[in-house]
């Protein structure tokens, strides 16, 4: 068991590009409520599992557990809904690392910025590509787009432009 | 990953004791959809999480990991609504095992056998005190019985006399 103190922006422009190698991860959600959203994880030949539960918007317990990658392949057909596509890249700055994701599919379009932080006040450089900050927007988690992917916030066709804040 | 078949049915009387010892069991769901359930277990000092898929009201996906005590513990308190608390007794008949549930706290006064079966046809012996089955009735799974616990069905003060089945 771990705590995740955690903050996520939105990314402005292409300057982050070429700062990190992108790794494919693919993604679905067992459980999607905000007090525990219960993750498969693939990236490569390997899977995980993670539980998460959320003690405030920046802090969560987390578990997290390696399994076989054919469970991780059955659990997102047989177990998920939909699943979120990314390259994750990971850019080292003044000792932190910030986690860029850049969605593909249904998610085409949006790049987030996560940084994992020791305690919720640690400051941190701000790089000039950083956005603004979204940690209190649930719309931003992997969970939420999950289930109400990016390219469908703003359809007109469907006449609901962008999703209330959960 | 494995597929599970599983019949369960209500016991009569008592004849089915002193057959096998009773292990304590303590669980809790971090999700109780049917379709997707995640369960926290604690045997002794061995835990375990297992997520299961429906396919039918008897087949199931199956995926189960063992996982640190304390993570299951701390996933109990932390991630998990109301805990189930039962003794299993483990009844071995013609080739089969009875999985015997005599429930605590909140479910006090139910008793459950469960069959586990290589296919949904196959035959099996009914010992004398086999009772009602009750595997298409979701109210008997623990999942539900964590969240409308057992004590509570018939209680006359809450004016719900049997909860209808989900």
């Amino acid at each position: 068991m771990a705590y995740e103190i955690e903050r996520r922006f939105k990314v402005n422009g292409e300057r982050w590009r070429g700062l990190a190698p992108g790794i494919w991860y693919r993604q679905g959600y067992v459980s999607v409520e905000p007090q525990r959203t219960v993750r498969v994880r693939v990236v490569g030949e390997l899977a995980w599992l993670t539980l998460k539960g959320q003690i405030s918007s920046m802090r969560r317990h987390e578990f997290e557990y390696p399994v076989p990658l054919a469970d991780a392949e059955a659990m997102l057909t047989h177990l998920c809904a939909m699943q979120v596509e990314k390259k994750r890249y990971r850019i080292e700055l003044d000792g932190f690392i910030w986690e860029v994701d850049e969605f593909f599919g249904d998610n085409a379009g949006l790049i987030l910025a996560e940084i994992e932080l020791p305690d919720e006040h640690t400051p941190f450089t701000r790089p000039d590509w950083l956005g603004e900050e979204v940690t209190e927007d649930g719309r931003y988690t992997n969970a939420w787009l999950s289930q109400h992917p990016y390219t469908q916030w703003a359809d007109p066709a469907q006449g609901s432009p962008v999703p209330p804040a959960p």
